[in-house]
């Protein structure tokens, strides 16, 4: 369980598997977000159709609403969902921080005001872990402390200690838990009904686009104990793109190699392809579920809005690449009038295809990767992607 | 070739088939409707998974946007929706006399302004045809008057008599396009480019609900020609449940048992079964999908609204006997959590649920039907839909 497999690398970018309760999962792979317990506009089985393999939903909205005792008493988040597949949580962290002058930070702690209704809320390192193991996804993550893109050193510096000592307390308080489950005693925490099983816990990497500090942090993490994956965080949040990229190269050399690397919040097709150039396994991003709502489309040859005019009788598909139910079955004259006349098929055809579109990227890239050409592949992905004016 | 043959009664409910150019449908059927080319929130795949035969689709709507002209060039309406069953088109009266205070009426036609863009349009029984000829559809409706529930005797005899003129006008335009595609020769109409098929046209009863103005109509409806289906308008648009069913009561005698009967714009389950008792055999209506939207759910034990906060632990399906996607997937706990997170997800699956109801609800009465046993059917099927608080 939770053991990752290379089968093979190109450059610094790796393809392989990832073990998890709920299924194996190759990588790289593209993880859908299901915010509030679905991913938007998209059922189970529309992730399954276009082939995801892993979720990610997220643990302050499931806090906050329905509460995880009601998921717990609706079998876990697995059954809630109706998503029989590896899942994972993140701790609420991103959000919390995301929520600025409506909370207070303190060593121990986030408290915070609800954007449900308003109600003051707490959240520490402990709690997280505890709600996270209550909703019971495959992979758990540690609550940290988020900065944004342009943070002074001191700002970033601040941020990664207290993450830090906040991922000392996440993993005592998880490794309690899953003594307790060992031994079958029940456990200060409410216990949901679904089967029991192992959850993991994985670190989040903080730092801003500070390298020296994203550098101490890293080794920090790793001396703190053995991890079964490594997420970097605080990262896509507003810096440049070439500063993403710094300090994934930079880190890319000290990342252990048998863990999987999971860049949070990330992506757009041309940071997924520059991500796993450099060395990243896992991804989540709302890109192309909002994207999809606001009628842009990935193809091969950039993003399109269907919304445009000259799409008024096009006749042909979305991407005549894709093999997606969008793809095969309407014209882009159609998916126009779904956006024109503001009918909700439109939003679950564009979503549906842009989930598509990230996940045959990364089959695309794990096939380059094993003939060991993901340089040449991309170089011809990126010129098509980026040239202007083809659809 | 629209051919519809009865193969059992029970009563004055009939059961048996419509055959029509892209399939067979069996009656009484549940008609969902696709008001601008999408039933809404559903795609072609739900559609069929729940088992609908037969969609209508809004000819005021469609030629609004995008125009006729746009779903011609896309293939006419079948493939630009990507349904291939059976499809019927109203005539856009209903719709045009719906914009109270926007249109003037002229014996020769209906000026209004478009409640997309303002502008003046105008529809006349010969346009109105020939916008259904270009669209497509299996069925043709009668471009008609419409008058609300209430009206008086000189207002429905008014209407009456107009839509009476305009049947004829409608008949004989019809028949010159069809004139047209037999004879493989050109019509002044756009043609589309789907494979040329017969359409027919249905003729629209008014009157109100005025029983003598109602038999007459009739009689001067069924001198016209020889029909191939009729439908009555003009019902359940304000008056008393009671006067709608006096309606349908004095007219069963008098219709030709040979021909389909399509009661427009019903209905909620209540209305479905109390109309096919009185010898109805088509229906379509936006309640299963507007419901669904608003969380109003059909059971057999009668309607709930999921956003109810006794159902945010239940763990039951949604309805226990219902074999949709989102009975047998989700509990009741997790649809609540999508409509009070707002998600789309949650408006598909009532969408769904509803259609499947009503369309389960019509199999279920063929099959009283074949029994001859609908009266026994149908007082048992009340008494649980009307109970209160079974649920």
């Amino acid at each position: 369980m939770f053991e990752f497999q290379i089968s093979a690398t190109s450059g610094a970018a790796r393809t392989g598997s990832v073990s998890l309760p709920h299924g194996t999962v190759e990588t790289p792979v593209f993880m859908p977000v299901g915010t509030q317990g679905t991913v938007r506009a998209l059922s189970p089985g529309d992730l399954k159709a276009v082939g995801a393999g892993m979720v990610l939903a997220n643990t302050y909205h499931l806090h906050v609403r329905p509460g995880e005792d009601v998921i717990a008493q609706l079998g876990g988040l697995h059954r809630f969902m109706a998503w029989d597949r590896p899942l994972l949580t993140d701790s609420g962290g991103f959000q919390v921080f995301s929520l600025e002058g409506f909370r207070s930070v303190t060593d121990d702690g986030v408290e915070f005001q609800s954007h449900v209704d308003g109600r003051r809320r707490g959240l520490t390192p402990e709690r997280a872990t505890e709600i996270q193991w209550t909703l019971g996804a495959d992979v758990a993550m540690a609550f940290d402390h988020v900065v944004p893109g342009g943070a002074d050193l001191a700002t970033a510096r601040d941020a990664l200690e207290r993450t830090l000592k906040w991922l000392e307390r996440c993993a005592r308080r998880h490794g309690e838990l899953l003594e307790g489950l060992k031994v079958g005693r029940d456990t200060t925490v409410q216990h949901s009904n679904f089967p029991a099983f192992p959850q993991t816990l994985w670190p989040i990497l903080q730092g801003g686009t500070h390298v020296a500090l994203r550098e101490e942090g890293l080794s920090r993490i790793l001396a703190m104990g053995s991890w079964t994956g490594l997420a970097l965080g605080g990262l896509s949040v507003g810096e440049s793109k070439a500063a993403m990229y710094q300090v994934l190269e930079a880190l890319e050399p000290r990342l252990p190699a048998p863990i999987p690397r999971y860049l949070m919040g990330v992506g757009f097709p041309e940071d997924l392809v520059a991500a796993v150039e450099r060395g990243v396994d896992l991804f989540d991003c709302v890109a192309p579920t909002r994207n999809g709502r606001n009628g842009t489309a990935f193809t091969p040859d950039g993003p399109v809005n269907i919304r445009n005019a000259t799409f008024r009788t096009d006749g042909r598909p979305l991407d005549p690449s894709c093999d997606c139910e969008t793809c095969t079955t309407y014209a882009r004259g159609y998916l126009r009038h779904l956006f024109a006349a503001e009918e909700l098929l439109g939003l679950r055809l564009l979503s549906l295809h842009n989930v598509r579109y990230l996940i045959r990227l990364a089959a695309e890239m794990r096939e380059a990767i094993r003939r060991s050409a993901l340089a040449a592949w991309a170089g011809d992905w990126r010129r098509r992607y980026t040239q202007p004016g083809i659809t």
